[in-house]
């Protein structure tokens, strides 16, 4: 079949000619970004940013950021649940919980991150590599080593080279600035293709601002927290109370989307309350303000967290799954999830195919209690199937201008009893492949 | 920036020359197909095999085959635990209760099956179109309507017009033939690049053949069976002996592998014994022969079930996964399947990357007990990871040399207690994208 080698060897040649027709263009950000860009952070008075390009592996960007929280803080926190979780997530749960056990202790905090390298199954050498950087911050900036949160993202099973941090930690706290939380927010990136903020504020008897930026795109599936995510507010307000809080905010926030089903090693998210808003502090959960402060923590962590769902490494559309009907929330979340994270339905997507029949399969494969002829599904407000088959108006047509938008919703309805849940994803695409297929190259 | 205007304006272009050369290539066949091709299948005395083209939605090529078992057989079959299974499906269980319940009943049975249409969560509709094809056959071969078992695989959700099936009915009785089963397996196919089969024969005091096709290649993560496979053998074995032993080996067959994680609404696996073979028959578990049975049945059904694994939809290599040490064989299973379902994982080996960190990652979510310092990871042989971190003789040279094999073995070591499992996957790859972002157009 002589043509067929022709054929395929003129594949080749263009294949070769377009891989460096791409290589020349910037690197390209996801069309999911927030169209505002990355917003406006308030100044939260008590705590600043800074940053140094210290090559951990990116060379020439900045890789590293150090947030300084002044004395009088109070730091909440939850972390990834692997069972292979990374050197600086040990530490991190050591150090909470010392916090926990005296929450009366108002020296500063402080937080290094660095990208490029997740110091992650890196045997003992991980927790001297965290420890050498605790001492290193902690002698800089007058605090204890275990008031030093570290987070390290990047590729796994590699040793973090912490002397070239450490080299710079003098540099990063000559640098620090109220006004550098969007440098910081860039400085931690991986595979991102835009730096993700968000802000709120709220009265709580004398007004209060939270702002926090994330990092994530691939390996998206937090089982706890997710990925790494700083937000600082500075309300005044127990230890106690504010774990609670962020543990509740979590549960419907960034446990709630999902890129790959892969739980990173290194999820982290710290929440940080310096306590200078002019306000009466809070210290119980029953005060009537916790409900505000709730309220106005979840925009910001929804606000992250749909971010991070938004930038799915190749992602061009994001898709909201609300399942309602389930026999609890558990089961719904679960449902949801299935469906969020099933390779088919993402693919459908992603290829604009009003494919409800595999949102039908995920839904089976899920193992909850549903009965097919009581499952009702929606495409947007488009009713698609209930009763056990297609809705009788139900058209492909709609169906497939629905699957135009780039954010879809899929609505399904269990009919069993209350249970609910909303989960976000993005499409499958071959961009997703192009990434991971090389992502160490 | 005109200049980057004028490179996407190029890549657009060389993108549209290169479908178009794509479009005349044949279509692709799985790299990891067997070198040797479709096997050489006995013919099973008291099995016959006949096809036809009856446009169910692919149009010239055979799409329906029929199996015509002799009277004095006795089948087993296990299915989809999917709560949105088809209806062929719930039909075929109903058909296996009323056997397991009347096994002396010695009148024959069939098996028919269509591509191109999976009468999946067709309401109603769906059973009428099972009930009238079970009738049409019954009355064609003088058999029960209930000794006919129906599969149907292809897209979920659009009723199966069943009447182009039913008037192929006669033309399919007439051209039954003891050696059509190669052609049978071809009529399954779906978005199979190769038909599958396997053989095999074993001495119960008497020679027994067993024969047996599969077809699957995505919406693969079989929770009971897998997708469709059809197994043969002239043993003469009793129904509870024979449902007991196709149950057990399943388990270790088709229940390990997966190619998505995604599992089908239809996976059916029949196996028929026609009992015509010259031996004493088997009507106990406790007859010693039955061990030899299984033998060589699991090598008929691991064959089948990794031919599924090496057509997975955009398959390039043939990922083996083999968990040691974990503290039960269900977390072992649990752990390879989240190594296995993991898209980071699948994606570095398409990339050929030793990425050995992805494989820390996926056990770290798997959710069963793990200690990061007692995990040991091989690729092959090499010995990559040990004690918590990269092995001292680990040299990523050498693991990148492994990776350029097309079958890759995956061997971690929970190093906790006796644990074990094996499950088999595929990589993922561009291919599965276009594959599944443009199914039913």
């Amino acid at each position: 079949m002589a043509n067929e080698q022709e054929i395929r060897a003129q594949i080749a040649g263009l294949e070769a000619e377009l891989a460096a027709l791409k290589a020349q263009l910037p690197p390209p950000v996801s069309p999911l970004a927030p169209e505002s860009g990355f917003p406006d952070l308030p100044v939260i008075d008590g705590v600043r940013f800074s940053t140094a390009a210290a090559a951990v592996k990116y060379a020439g960007r900045p890789d590293v950021m150090l947030a300084e929280i002044a004395p009088g803080a109070q730091v909440a926190a939850v972390f990834t649940r692997s069972t292979t979780r990374a050197a600086p997530v040990l530490r991190c749960e050591e150090s909470l919980a010392k916090h926990v056990d005296n929450p009366d202790d108002r020296s500063g905090f402080a937080i290094l991150v660095n990208s490029g390298n997740a110091n992650a199954f890196t045997g003992g050498r991980g927790f001297e590599s965290v420890d050498a950087l605790r001492d290193r911050v902690g002698a800089e900036l007058s605090i204890a080593p275990e008031h030093v949160f570290t987070s390290s993202t990047g590729v796994i099973g590699e040793p973090l080279p912490h002397g070239r941090i450490a080299d710079k930690v003098a540099e990063l706290a000559a640098g620090l600035d109220a006004g550098g939380a969007a440098d910081a927010a860039r400085a931690i990136m991986t595979t991102d293709t835009f730096a993700k903020g968000a802000t709120a504020s709220v009265d709580l008897g004398g007004t209060v601002q939270i702002a926090g930026f994330a990092k994530g795109s691939g390996m998206i599936a937090p089982d706890m927290a997710t990925m790494l995510a700083y937000i600082f507010t500075d309300a005044r307000i127990a230890q106690n109370v504010l774990q609670q809080v962020l543990w509740l905010e979590n549960a419907g926030s960034f446990n709630c989307i999902t890129v790959d089903s892969d739980t990173s090693t290194s999820d982290t998210l710290i929440l940080a309350a310096t306590g200078r808003a002019k306000m009466e502090p809070i210290t119980d959960f029953a005060d009537p303000r916790v409900r505000a402060f709730r309220l106005a923590l979840r925009r910001v962590m929804d606000d992250l967290s749909q971010q991070v769902a938004r930038d799915g490494e190749g992602a061009t559309k994001l898709i909201e799954v609300r399942v309602t009907g389930a026999n609890a929330d558990g089961p719904a979340h679960r449902i949801a999830m299935a469906i969020a994270n099933s390779p088919l339905v993402k693919t459908a997507v992603a290829g604009e195919d009003p494919n409800w029949g595999r949102v039908v399969m995920a839904i089976g494969k899920a193992g909850e209690r549903a009965d097919r002829d009581r499952i009702s599904i929606r495409f947007g407000d488009i009713l698609v199937a209930e009763n056990g088959w297609v809705s009788a108006e139900y058209t492909e047509a709609a169906g497939a201008a629905y699957m135009k938008n780039d954010h879809i919703v899929i609505a399904v309805d269990i009919g069993l009893d209350n249970g609910k849940a909303t989960v976000w994803t993005c499409d499958l695409t071959h961009q997703y492949i192009t990434i991971n297929a090389d992502y160490r190259s």
